[in-house]
């Protein structure tokens, strides 16, 4: 039912993994809507998308889907984002952008609510929401930097296919099947669909998430590294990341180490801080082998931590093990929130 | 064919999955044989294994079993080593142990054939072959150890469930064959078959392998911080782990960071080291999207490095990823370099 003092909306990918993600967030949090304008490229047009029992078709964008739009989500890909965005900024639009296209532009806020909501009052138009995996871990990160000091941050992660889109989560399933049945592989889509080589995804583990930059970090790394920085606010924080990718539908998983600011913390302090903080929560009880696992926490809005321990070596060191739903806090959620955070700020209103 | 200079050897747990390794490993590396009695568990006795085209009946183990044994091969679980290793040894056979139930013992040497053969010369009948996680870990860091000093180490691992043995490997293919028939999953052996609590591995990454210490890590993560500073003989070097078991059914991947003892070194300067490494296979050109994987290491001798970056903060850090066959280097061949090197060292002899 359309709220008459809500939003013009529009949802730019709306046929995607993490698009349909957000308009089922939309729904679920009962996002205060008058209009809601479902956007793709020509290819899915047409498509009908069910939004609180009414039928919206989606449209292929031009420029002027975005006449009257006040929110544009937007998650079809950085070059969309690239030639849309400004088309709905230059409408009067608040453009979140799910791509990298924007994220590190200095013009740009880089939004974790939960961290740097405040960010939100330097904007021109448009907010970029973080990587996926960038989210998650500084949600973690945070408190324990506000309460501790944080120096240093060593990261592995574990991440799910469906990071890389539908395509990515149907070639797990299909090779898996095949393997099953003692059938031939045929790996097409990862790690990265455009580039030459392919990789068996299947009981398998690909250390290469996005293209390589010249240093040998790959660009999603280098994502975690520069967005961590930003968002925290923290260009002198020491960042390292190691991305890999896991046969694992959906929910990534980061094996974290820090080193805080602050000597004589304990593990307990550390769970402390993080049982209060907001978006986070604990699971950490290894006595009766409780701690977050991706398959868990599938479908749940949190970022769960655990596997909480004190380094054995460096008195200010700390290891955890950090999991959320990639679709959700890490793409589809944080987008929703960070336009909850728009309202909440008084930064944008109906025309 | 019998060898009748060749040694009277036994293996003990001949019927799990270490143990066939291991008799695959003595007809493939032609190990000088003049007579192989094969044991297990009464409830494996009976059971029929060729080897070198004859067949050979597994016996239940007693201590007479061990009567006229020269080399005595273990993998049957630490509390059978414990019982019989003694019985073996008494009766003068040198035992190479592949569980974990002397380790860590002062008068027993823990070997990696490429980093510590010199360490045999010590034994007093019982030599122990380390946990699979570390043997690959410290073939790829001693050559850089050696090179440029160490001074830390963080590794997150990436395990295969046949680390956990052949339940454990069936578990994964039957919970995966059900997802895929929208089945329940009825997780019975993994992440530890004898304690409460079993979760799904299937789509899933499990941050716990073996029991909980009190100071929160696993036993599997201080076998890997214990072992690495025994073989490598380096009480004061910094390690710390996280370990974590995948839906792969072999080859275990590692996430290393390590600082090193010199600075001014390059990623060129470790691949150099690492390139002409005994055991160490470097699989290293991003461009080219060439790294190591688990699925492409099974069945292979060496242990595989890749994604060698330096540190974009520490001037002494450095990030890999080092992937093994965990069945193969990780335990039925070092096994069996341990041998040969017992014999190369001329510290066994035929009675």
């Amino acid at each position: 039912m359309a709220n008459k003092d809500g939003f013009h909306v529009a949802v730019m990918g709306a046929t995607g993994a993490v698009g349909q993600q957000i308009i089922k967030q939309l729904e679920k949090r009962n996002f205060p809507i008058r209009k809601l304008t479902l956007l793709s490229s020509a290819r899915s047009a047409g498509k009908e998308i069910i939004f609180n029992n009414e039928i919206i078709t989606v449209e292929e964008a031009v420029p002027e889907s975005f006449e009257g739009v006040e929110i544009a989500l937007f998650s079809a890909g950085g070059s969309i984002s690239e030639k849309f965005a400004p088309e709905a900024v230059k409408r009067g639009a608040i453009v979140i952008d799910n791509t990298s296209a924007f994220r590190m532009h200095p013009e740009v806020p880089l939004v974790v609510p939960e961290v740097n909501s405040e960010a939100l009052r330097g904007h021109n138009g448009i907010i970029a929401n973080p990587n996926c995996s960038t989210i998650q871990m500084v949600a973690a990160l945070e408190p324990i930097k506000v309460a501790f000091g944080l120096n240093k941050v060593v990261v592995s992660t574990y991440q799910a296919v469906s990071g890389a889109g539908s395509n990515a989560i149907n070639e797990l399933y299909e090779q898996t099947n095949a393997i099953l049945n003692n059938e031939e592989v045929n790996p097409a889509v990862l790690p990265v669909s455009s580039l030459d080589k392919h990789y068996q995804i299947a009981f398998n583990a690909i250390p290469q998430i996005d293209k390589f930059t010249e240093n040998g970090f790959t660009f999603e790394e280098m994502k975690m590294i520069n967005e961590t920085k930003k968002i925290m606010g923290m260009s002198e924080l020491k960042v390292a990341a190691t991305c890999v990718r896991l046969p694992v539908e959906t929910g990534h998983s980061e094996s974290v180490y820090i080193e805080i600011g602050t000597n004589d913390v304990s593990v307990e302090d550390i769970k402390n801080v993080l049982s209060n903080a907001p978006g986070v929560t604990l699971q950490d009880d290894p006595e009766a082998q409780v701690y977050p696992m991706p398959a868990m926490a599938v479908g749940k809005d949190d970022v769960f931590v655990g596997r909480i321990r004190k380094d054995l070596d460096e008195t200010t060191g700390f290891h955890m093990w950090i999991v959320s739903d990639n679709l959700l806090k890490g793409a589809a959620l944080n987008t929703i929130q960070i336009a909850e955070s728009l309202i909440k700020l008084g930064l944008v209103s109906t025309k």
